[in-house]
């Protein structure tokens, strides 16, 4: 073969391989108990009901469903998600108003091509997810990381004004605010409603687009839901990402973005030649499902069992780790994950042989930072592992972190 | 909202809406036949098989089926495809060698993404796939354009050996040639096997790289199957790109990519970012209905109806169509478009409008020459159309071009 490297491209040479994909397949040994993953807990999914679904959508409309498709989305999937914004989040928004992504990793991917030119400046949460970091490096963003505010309330909101102040003064012009504000992934924290009003009122003064990803929101276990800050903003300064993988199925690949029509008519315009459009046969299948009231039920049935395992995870946590001010972990009202706070010494990093010898997995905090720190931290998931898996993991977990504790 | 213009990348100010996107919704009055789209035809969709197979693999494997997969591709598919490629197209593969995309349409957008900087020169053929240059375009890839011989053999080899040369004595890097070989979108021409030998061996003396983009090379209606050049290349040079979008369903969004593990693993990092797996329910169908045999049976069905369909067209073009030596067509042996070439005075942009008046609808030949030239074609589609509309069809057309005939 020719020498190939030369032929790469810059984006090419930067493109690192995901470091939990890399830490997944390690973890993925059955003897092992995994706190690593994402992944939404396959026993939720609503089985019986898609193949039905499946096979009447096929049989009703499949000369649309096979077909290809509009690149802003499959129409009956567009106004099923425009009643559904009106109904859960309360905004009235128009087709042009919204497009369908090959689900949310997609927009992030569409987000950051049709914005960030190489060394452009993007402003995120320290720590953020994890595909949203690859999404925007691979277009070689510089990130600016704005640390978490000490306790349960997210991103630290005078660091972010400092930060947003001195680039307005060295007139370095950065472009989008990135947060994710719902039960975050990886922390599981969710920015309360006075720092989303301040949020909005930053992006006015600061004039700064401002992305909110949001794949957990439906996911509430106890408390109320903060408003969108799509619906707070009036300036169209806010762009919401979306998607169906944790409240329906991720194999069905689909998310969608809402925002200021120029805004969706860009990327919409990336999307033709990323991929055309997206599947219209799982648009068709998830369009019926929600048309049949099935989403938010099966949304229930799936907070239930979420909050079974969340609620185990904590007691295990607060039974076998070790009771030190220099253990702490985050208590989320929602969502998939929780964060693990481990004395500065311990480097979770190097630990990780040591967890899968005990059989035991986690993501390592520092695959969530920008800068590749927090190195004593670690991501916890309690939405896929069963709840006796939940309760020995633990156990393993908390032994390991005492093997490591040197007083 | 903030100036939302300063914000976008230099990608984003590049995109251009898809031409056809613009053509196809004037063209979708009912009133209007259209030859205008590339779509499948979709009375020849395996309805009815699809829909058994979805409710049966959803039933049967739901767990894996709805939940997220291997950015690499859903390993039944996986081996189902190497399995075909062996019998098919008598190729040996490793699963290293294989990628599974949301249709080829995002391997294109990924070899872009991996490939080209701005500037950077891609050489093309002239015509040719418009997704192609739009997915290379957004990523400042500047065309170098190789014409097409006279007759029906495909690209001009002593054109393209020319343009090699001066780029080597120029020392311009360009980062691979693209060819669409089997019944070329949009012109229907097939590259005989003297000259793929030849593109080979150019691939070795001139070292490049080699994008052979072959979605309609199952749908042959006439005479013998030339190899694929990934079969004829010995070295690594030649990246294969597939999709069952005209063999199966487009709306399944699937599509692969045959290469060197080496860039196919570049390619996995970057879908990683892009979409992070294609839809595993629409693989899992795939697989399914490939193991059950049917894969083939349906294609010999689609050579049936298309074949009927482009003898009709041809027979149509013979009987209405002036006979002039400055009107000429492709008579492809498969696929789903032919190219038809007027005098070099008739501008068929700016005939469109005319044609819409008449009921009838192409597209412009201009939109596939990556220099915006061919004024005086039209890309052809028969797989879309009813028998009866391409009857009545073919007599609009010849109606209009009678009236733009100046002697």
């Amino acid at each position: 073969m020719i020498n190939i490297e030369k032929n790469y491209s810059i984006n090419a040479r930067r493109m690192k391989k995901s470091a939990i994909r890399q830490l997944l397949k390690l973890a993925s040994k059955p003897e092992i108990i995994s706190f690593a993953g994402g992944l939404p807990a396959p026993e939720a999914f609503p089985v019986e009901e898609i193949a039905d679904i499946a096979s009447d959508v096929i049989k009703r409309d499949g000369k649309k469903a096979l077909q290809y498709g509009a690149t802003e989305g499959y129409s009956p999937l567009v106004e099923e998600l425009i009643k559904w914004e009106k109904e859960t989040n309360d905004i009235d928004i128009k087709p042009e108003n919204l497009i369908i992504t090959t689900a949310s990793q997609q927009a992030l991917d569409l987000i950051g091509k049709i914005f960030i030119d190489p060394s452009d400046p993007v402003i995120v949460e320290r720590p953020t997810y994890l595909g949203g970091l690859s999404a925007f490096n691979q277009y070689g963003a510089k990130f600016i990381g704005i640390p978490m505010e000490k306790g349960n309330s997210g991103i630290d909101m005078d660091y972010l004004e400092q930060e947003l102040e001195r680039l307005k003064k060295s007139q370095e012009h950065y472009k989008f605010v990135y947060v994710v504000p719902d039960f975050q992934n990886p922390t599981g924290l969710t920015i309360p409603t006075e720092k989303r009003e301040k949020l909005i009122e930053l992006s006015e003064k600061y004039e700064f687009l401002l992305i909110e990803d949001s794949p957990y929101r439906e996911l509430r276990y106890e408390g109320t839901t903060p408003e969108l800050m799509y619906k707070m903003d009036n300036t169209g300064n806010v762009l919401s990402v979306h998607t169906f993988s944790k409240i329906f199925a991720p194999g069905m690949r689909i998310g969608w973005v809402v925002g200021n029509e120029k805004i969706i008519d860009k990327l919409n315009t990336a999307k033709q030649a990323a991929d055309l459009c997206t599947s219209t046969f799982t648009q068709a299948v998830t369009a019926e499902f929600m048309k049949r009231g099935l989403l938010q039920k099966n949304i229930d049935k799936v907070k239930k069992i979420y909050k079974r395992k969340k609620d185990l995870m904590i007691e295990g946590f607060k039974q076998y780790l070790p009771q030190r001010e220099d253990i702490t972990w985050t208590e989320p009202d929602g969502g998939l994950f929780l964060w693990l706070t481990l004395p500065k010494y311990i480097n979770t990093d190097k630990m990780f042989d040591e967890a899968l010898k005990e059989n035991i997995a986690y993501i390592v905090g520092s695959a969530f930072d920008c800068y590749g720190e927090s190195l004593n931290t670690m991501r916890i998931n309690f939405s896929y592992p069963s709840e006796d898996d939940i309760v020995e993991g633990v156990k393993r977990l908390a032994n390991l972190i005492k093997k490591n504790i040197k007083d």
